[in-house]
């Protein structure tokens, strides 16, 4: 090894748009890591990539680097295929709470760490915590001993993966380079691959409740982020989904969780069992323990119908210090004394319910973040949340607000009043799930 | 006035290639000034003006903000027209030293506050400081004073003058953010229009020595430069000057000094003193001293065979505690025990005198630095450089080297033999001075 690259040259050479050497790649890594860059200089190579854009040779190394930025956990002991999925985020995303112990009902092991909410609404790991007792900060020793008892362990990430990110996600975060291709394909698969996974499954959702509103852009981040990966030689496959309107009915920490149970006894929403059942298949099919997508939408229904799926979620809570009464009896989960319905004005059908003025509210609620620093309250959300295409007649809730005072319900039915649009004439509900990029 | 912009928002309307607000501007000068804006929201918006631009009317409004960061010179109580010139930097670019007092001796006040070199040889201050006792620090109120007495007055950057500049220019210098036109208008500009000078002549360099090399990209900055100061009511014009081969024959700091008489003495070099004419005659011109560029000329060389420019020079140094008989004795001046001749490898004529070599030379010699931090040696450097189109014989100095060891010498020699190209057949001279504009 020679000497690291000088920061101001490594900026001055994307600045140009040129490509960047593995060696300037690894020097800005290893600069966010360990200090020897200055903030400013990362911030400087932040803009310049934004703006300039990286190949998807650039975004294979600066993603392996950040991988190689902190530990990679080890699960080579577990010889279950171990395959995990990743969404990019949308409003009542549920989905990881119900997939990850059907999947593992499926013998697939699913080693998911996931991030808090970092849009509207809470994240996995919040919608985990609203089911008292749970425990989301496992060690990675801790995860790898419940992979291999249970099979499946969701927790949130910790400080020795991926440390580079934390870095570069903070600066990020302050300095308008969030939106970035490369950059978000970097953090999201250094994260993933970070896990000891065999393969991966994406859902990249567009519309606006999603991170990535145009569903053009969204398919580029796809593309990118499943060539990269399999330049890194993990299997990946990404799931395009609509996030127009919120998945399911429900939107909140513990009202999600709930859901989630329904789907698990068989009785979840059309909308939201699509998109589940499609990331599924797909996850069984890149792990060899179904041929094509017919046969694991078979295994996946028969772990709903046998119950085998239901007993998984409730080893898994159970394993990580949570009540497992949970999947059994609702009323044990946080919440509000009461709900208050938002009336239809007029009959007719359900035009559109905006998925970012659902998020709004529910944020507003309390459920989830406006700063990293604020804490979220699992009780209140949003509840019972009619979906496109269906009838209303006049005065029939649209949905029911769970609040925690009266001016936050005040606030909240004025933002869903205007989210959900009643018309004349029928509509139908658009498809969840697009092309399958991979 | 309404809350700050935030940082990030500014810096997302850069990004996106948005015209900036006033109030965005002024909060990110304002932000580099007080420190509220992070050094890494700083650099990332610094990315983005580089590589996305400014409009004449951002950089105007950048200008005017960092100009009122800090003092503003007021010099109304001097009744005289107060005219200043700035060169964007070239090798062997001593104008100010001779240019100052020759104007001032026409009756034109020079208020001239100027840089350390940040290129590869001393800068003016560096020059002045070669002259035994010579005071470069004097502070706002001495140089008001002595501009009322004196006329002229040389003085460094001081803490006062343009604080936002300091900080931004550190962070340019290791983000890779230099060579930008509207950051460069900007940071010239502010600290010259902070000297409280009526009207101002502008020195735009190309060709391998200066900092813009390109032509087409210095006519930019030069255009640039002059339309951003009328636009903030300032009289402004910029002379084109070739930066090819290094100005006259002397290249390092009391080498120039020695050189600098020798004009004010009316033996200057033929390629010098067309420089100095011509940007002479442009302040006089703004000045309203001098109906036109001929009738300038006629004072300015009257300034030099009366001797009056000479007594001005005498009268400045005195003034900040130099010399003043290093106007008559040059032996004064810090020098190398001996010189050593560069001898030419042919018969022949000059053919070309690479700046940026004579330069590197000249820095490897200790007449520049490489670091901010680094001391200079006066009294090294290069003289009886020959000029482009002078005939050679074999053996005949080419120029001659003034070190102060014997590894340096060999070194400097040795870059000297590359820069200065001697072939058959007569070339001519180019002329120095090119387009006027503004």
């Amino acid at each position: 090894m020679g000497t690291a690259p000088f920061p101001q040259h490594v900026i001055a050479r994307k600045r140009d748009g040129s490509e960047l050497e593995r060696a300037e790649i690894e020097a800005f890594v290893a600069g966010a890591t360990d200090g020897s860059w200055a903030d400013y200089q990362l911030s400087a190579l932040l803009m310049a990539v934004f703006l300039k854009g990286m190949s998807p040779r650039e975004t294979a190394i600066l993603t392996e680097a950040m991988m190689r930025s902190g530990t990679v956990a080890d699960l080579s002991s577990i010889r279950a295929p171990k395959v995990d999925k990743h969404s990019t985020g949308g409003v009542g995303d549920k989905v990881s709470l119900h997939l990850a112990p059907m999947v593992a009902a499926c013998g697939v092991v699913v080693p998911m760490i996931s991030g808090r909410g970092l849009g509207h609404t809470g994240g996995t790991v919040d919608k985990l915590e609203a089911i008292p007792g749970f425990r989301v900060g496992l060690s990675l020793s801790e995860f790898r001993a419940q992979l291999e008892r249970v099979g499946v362990s969701l927790i949130s990430q910790t400080a020795e993966i991926v440390p580079a990110d934390r870095k570069l996600y903070a600066l990020r975060d302050v300095t308008a380079t969030v939106e970035s291709i490369p950059l978000i394909c970097a953090s999201i698969l250094s994260k993933k691959l970070a896990e000891g996974i065999d393969a991966l499954v994406l859902d990249v959702k567009f519309g606006s409740g999603a991170f990535m509103k145009e569903k053009a852009r969204a398919r580029e981040l796809a593309v990118a982020l499943t060539s990269v990966a399999k330049a890194m030689g993990k299997p990946t496959r990404a799931v395009m989904t609509a996030m127009d309107e919120p998945l399911g009915h429900a939107v909140g920490n513990a009202l999600e969780v709930a859901e989630s149970v329904e789907c698990l006894r068989g009785s979840g929403p059309a909308d939201l069992m699509e998109v589940t059942y499609a990331l599924g298949e797909q996850m069984l099919v890149l792990a060899g323990t179904a041929a094509d997508a017919a046969a694991a939408r078979v295994q996946l229904e028969r772990s709903i119908s046998s119950g085998s799926a239901l007993s998984k979620f409730r080893e898994l809570v159970a394993a990580q210090g949570g009540d497992p009464r949970v999947a059994d009896d609702p009323s044990l989960l946080p919440a509000c004394p009461g709900k208050v319905p938002l009336p239809s004005p007029s009959d007719g059908w359900v035009r559109g319910v905006d998925a970012l003025g659902v998020a709004l509210a529910a944020q507003g609620l309390g459920a989830g973040r406006a700063r990293a620093e604020d804490a979220i309250d699992p009780a209140v959300g949003v509840s019972g949340l009619a979906k496109v295409g269906q009838r209303v007649g006049k005065g029939e809730p649209l949905c029911f607000v769970h609040a925690s005072d009266r001016d936050r319900l005040a606030d909240a039915h004025a933002i869903l009043a205007r989210a959900i649009v009643v018309g004349p004439g029928p509509v139908s509900q658009p498809p969840r799930v697009g092309e399958i990029i991979g």
